[in-house]
């Protein structure tokens, strides 16, 4: 086992523009952030990727909820079997391609993907109060056939009907002696995929959940478990602003977890977006208070490494 | 990192019948499979398994295609996509259902999957004649398109056109740095799922292959490339027979890699059935020649490796 003790060891998360909407685009979109993830490597960071699944679930989901319809032999497959099923098409697709650009530039190193289940408390509140929409429209008629499984719904004026579920917080991720034995080893590891299955612990039973886990809040608890230095999370915009959308948004080159509860305060990043990166930067740091949190988006992480771009969070 | 010397490092390759044919038949066959499993781990073996998935990746595909007849916004998944969906999907089950059965049993070990890619040649003979039926029946008129899209179909007597794929020879599992570095570790992983992903490699880049490996070639490949101690396949029958499915069969209960290749020769061993397992037992032998190769059923696996049961090939 060699670790090479000048290097950054960093959790990588990547937002849904990584990757792409169906599987050709999702082949493309690879291929860029491929790139972007070399340039870190090549930077001397070793890496643990994590990424978002939110339309490859609901396509896998969509998918298998056609096949029931037309071969009624199959079963139904549950949300924690379609969450496993995009792991394996997004890891597969990532590893594939980072393994070719660092080959390509003359790094030969091993990139592969951990499956990753992580548990969740069936107390969390978010179960009593679902909010993240998945899967397809459906018809009143099937909408109640939903309800009487248990699952909940929310009509959307005027076009149907679709599934929510909850997004309860992480407790601990299943996998973590795995995925750090491949990081201990200077192994690229891709875990975590779509923030994990999720799974309720009941005796030694871990049981799958109606659930989405948020990416970015199971991101931080991987960098605090792996004791990283840094957690890098890639999105859509450059910086992390103050009043944004607005005309006056000024972008945050730095600021504290002081200062970005401050922020949070006057509600100055959104539920849905800004928020859950805030959230996740400031759980890593109050575990790992000499860590770094990175947020910018994938064009300009090169830069924002070397501190030319992006907005930097401390503790 | 601490390796036990006393262990006897085994890959476990699970058939069909480990598994199951729907997610709700999967996840009880994988209930069953894990206490064989674990009893293998509790008579001191370090396993890393690998399985089938001939019926999963036929799921998943017959499942894209319909969605992709229905939402025509989404492309067609290809095989190599449907086929790491399918090691997520199994490998999830499999990690999930032997975590808890160990756990119930005192002991605490990692278990996880690595998605695998295994490369092939493009030039193999078998991509000239593709052998391997996969997916759903088609029309003539489906069928015709196919065609013209560079993939071989076969008719089935008055039920329709199928999809016929290769079944090349394994050449290398790309991610066997990330495996070994966990069995290393003492850890359980799973791993070659369905024979892995099988991709060609073009200058630094592995491209998907319409193709399906012989799951049994690849696990002779990963227990000569982990330099184990044995090759244990599981199967439906408790033996390999002399004149299998005649009145007068009788169980093998050892043979030399000699009386295997005599007994080939006699056409003693189906093609797609006992004959696969053989050549494999074969190939690793010839690799690993103080190897032991045990081919039995998963209910009689325990006392297989104590010698009550069970068809041992030896060098």
């Amino acid at each position: 086992m060699v670790i090479n003790m000048s290097k950054k060891k960093a959790v990588v998360s990547l937002g849904h523009s990584a990757l792409g909407y169906t599987t050709e685009a999702q082949r493309d979109a690879v291929q860029v952030t491929a790139k972007a993830l070399a340039d870190l490597i090549e930077e001397d960071y070793q890496l643990v990727i994590t990424h978002s699944n939110g339309p490859q679930v609901s396509m896998i989901h969509k998918a298998m909820t056609e096949l029931r319809r037309i071969y009624i032999d199959y079963t139904p497959a549950p949300m924690c079997v379609c969450s496993a099923m995009s792991q394996g098409y997004v890891g597969y697709d990532i590893q594939n391609t980072l393994r070719s650009e660092l080959l390509s530039r003359g790094i030969s190193k091993p990139v592969s993907t951990i499956l990753t289940q992580v548990t969740v408390d069936p107390y969390d509140e978010a179960f009593y109060e679902p909010t993240k929409v998945i899967g397809r429209y459906m018809s009143r008629e099937d909408a109640e056939t939903e309800i009487k499984k248990g699952n909940y719904v929310r009509e959307d004026q005027g076009r149907g009907f679709r599934r929510v579920v909850a997004a309860p917080k992480p407790i601990d991720i299943v996998e973590i002696d795995a995925i750090r034995a491949l990081a201990d080893a200077d192994q690229v590891v891709i875990a975590c995929g779509g923030g994990g299955i999720p799974v309720i612990e009941q005796q030694h039973i871990l049981k799958g959940a109606s659930a989405v886990i948020e990416k970015d809040a199971v991101a931080a608890r991987l960098a605090a478990d792996l004791a990283c230095d840094e957690l890098i999370i890639l999105t859509d915009v450059e910086y992390v602003y103050r009043d944004f959308g607005t005309e006056g948004q000024t972008p945050i080159a730095s600021m504290t977890v002081r200062e970005a509860k401050t922020a949070m305060a006057q509600e100055q990043f959104s539920e849905g977006a800004m928020l859950p990166k805030i959230e996740a930067a400031i759980s890593f740091l109050e575990k790992i208070p000499a860590g770094r949190v990175l947020i910018t988006c994938q064009n300009r992480v090169k830069d924002a490494v070397k501190g030319k771009t992006g907005t930097v969070i401390t503790a």
